[in-house]
């Protein structure tokens, strides 16, 4: 069974950032190419050439991206690789000026080097405007090395690599699809899985725990991709079973892009009060295009004075309860839609921590409420995670709050 | 000279969150030991195995960390490794224990597992409470395996490893430095990084485009850590001259955490006015524990009707200009600095795009504002990301506008 593994050459290994690599292992992962590892590497000649030879020992796929000045030392290492020396690629040269042109920029002076390219390898082009990609064979592997834009690197992947491993792939192949699951334990959602999978023999998976959601990850062994796809969807109603409303979207649709297609096709619009979260979900429902469709206004209110002036959240409310309490979030969901004029208001108050915790209510404690024509609804949880976390699990729990209320009202 | 790899060992080698060796690596760097390499690798045992004998081989040190099932698997390849078996260790089982009972859980049944430890492997305990590391050695590498939790696997390599590096660090060590920088270009920031290295025959750099900002890393060549912070103290004046206001922290400060530190030492509070950040800048400065006395309220006016309501943008502004210009963004700061009774008032309207872009106004124009009690500044910026990149962006120097007021005011 072919698998790949992914190496890129960064300046600071240590730093985290968009990785192209990643993005074209995620393709391979549902073209039905596992990942069986990925390394960064510093930009440093010797130590790129070792980690691209112990890549290519395992034979089938390396894909290798250069960051920044790494771009230039994997050429090099690549050559190393194969034993050739760098040449000037004049298809490469103006592959990087069209890329440039593209985005309106004059082509710089160290284009040329981006045009070196080691002899032997291919050079390949993206359907659009783009950066080149090498082609190379070290041993039995097949290595791509692409630049360090995500786009660009898919692109050259899906085009150059995609047709291969389906030529390649005449015996099984293993597919990958991920079901996003919002609101279960990471056991219980293990579990049932397990359930659900029992009987489907070439079907594996197990669950991953994304700090903020749980995924269930799945493997289908097949002969072809079309019977990939018949093994899942003979699957679907095992796992709807199992992991009912929890289970929200595929592969990468996020929490926020399944909220907004709800919001859109209900004709809904949102307004929020966010005291805890500090403005995170909005930030997350604007992180679609085509949100302004759905999302009207935020309220952050931080201070007590905010949440009294801007969302009319009773005083006594305050005094009685405190802003962290079901009645303040009642109220300010509430406050939030009748203010804003929007179908819906949702709410979310509690203590990120990591203090301003009491006895009764640990940091932690979060109220999540949503208001719309029925009433409202308040929802009361209790993280474990530090302030960041807390907020983070905050703001996934109020999307699913308004997810699950569209659900309900179709 | 001392170098160490990390090895995570993960369910899910193409998912990406909290990295606990990523996050161990850059202790070891700050402490003068550079990475030469990280990788992630599926959980499997033989593919674990060949990772660690492959790291080992190089070294130095071995940082590996096992999430989920993955500690498990890594306990078993390190048993491989050292030729030897698991075997159950009641000071590792009162460790697991431990940490359970801090964090307020039962002890699961699967506590005995993670109790089990490859014969010849040291259990390591953190000061705190938490689950125990492992220590090994495996050729002339020193392999350190610990748990996926950052804030334990941290402790457990400051108070176990760091010592260790220490006493081995006769010969020279490299100690690096991470310089954050914002609102600079990394080309220019990259010239004024080697003028200011020019002379430094032990420091060298480089600068790092982190996406929205630039980082300038410096590793420093001495003989022992103290020499090491004497050299930089010596290079700051040159450093300071090249990025001038451009610098704002040091290795893990975060621009919230340098902006909140500025606002609580002046005693000013701040509300915020957002369009196309949708609640990011919020988001970011309440990030920091005890935000909350400088952030008082944020204003998420994605509509126009919202601009108008909360914050008195008049109509004509909008009709006139636009919600993307520099008299509404001056309009938006005024509104909120005035409804909420703060000192300064920040706003950021643009166009984050893919859509609604326009000749004049392409996709990416952002307008950011600060009113304060001796007026207002508007600063026009034209990012060329994606929609989430320009969003970032947007935040990062709605932050940093929000820093320099600052500091001129001190």
């Amino acid at each position: 069974m072919l698998t790949a593994e992914l190496v890129t050459v960064s300046a600071d290994p240590a730093a985290t950032g968009a990785d192209a690599a990643l993005a074209v292992g995620r393709l391979l992962e549902r073209a039905g190419c596992p990942l069986r590892a990925r390394r960064v590497v510093p930009a440093e000649e010797v130590g790129v050439e070792r980690a691209l030879r112990q890549a290519a020992a395992e034979g089938g796929y390396v894909v290798a991206v250069g960051e920044g000045d790494g771009a230039g030392t994997l050429r090099q290492a690549l050559a190393r690789c194969l034993g050739t020396r760098l040449v000037l690629s004049n298809r490469a040269l103006d592959l990087v000026a069209g890329a440039y042109a593209a985005r309106g920029h004059a082509v710089p002076g160290r284009a040329e080097q981006l045009a070196l390219v080691p002899q032997g390898a291919t050079v390949l082009a993206a359907p659009e405007p783009g950066e080149p990609g090498l082609l190379a064979e070290i041993g039995d592997a097949v290595v791509l090395a692409l630049p360090a834009l995500s786009a660009t690197a898919v692109s050259l992947a899906r085009a150059h690599l995609l047709p291969r491993l389906a030529e390649a792939s005449r015996g099984p192949l293993v597919l990958a699809r991920t079901l996003r699951l919002v609101g279960l334990d990471v056991g219980a959602a293990e579990a049932q899985l397990q359930t659900a999978l029992r009987g489907a023999e070439d079907v594996s998976g197990h669950v991953v725990d994304t700090g903020e959601e749980c995924w269930a990850r799945l493997r289908v062994r097949v002969d072809s991709p079309p019977r990939g796809e018949a093994a899942l969807a003979a699957l679907e109603p095992a796992l709807r079973g199992a992991f009912g409303i929890a289970w929200y979207g595929i592969d990468d649709e996020t929490l926020e892009v399944v909220v907004g297609r709800l919001l859109r096709g209900r004709g809904f619009t949102v307004a929020l009060a966010e005291s805890c979260t500090g403005g995170l979900v909005g930030h997350r429902l604007t992180q679609v295009a085509g949100s302004s469709a759905y999302f009207e206004r935020g309220f952050v209110v931080y201070s007590n004075e905010a949440k009294q002036a801007l969302l009319g959240v009773p005083e006594s409310v305050l005094r009685e309860h405190g802003a962290v309490s079901a009645p303040s979030a009642d109220a300010m969901a509430r406050g939030a839609r009748e203010r804003a004029g929007t179908d819906i208001g949702v709410a979310v108050t509690g203590i990120a921590g990591p203090d301003g915790g009491t006895s009764t209510k640990p940091v932690g404690t979060v109220f999540i409420a949503l208001a719309d024509r029925q009433g409202t609804v308040v929802e009361r949880y209790r993280f474990d995670r530090d302030r960041e976390g807390n907020k983070a699990l905050s703001a996934v729990r109020a999307l699913d709050l308004l997810r699950r209320r569209c659900l309900e009202a179709s």
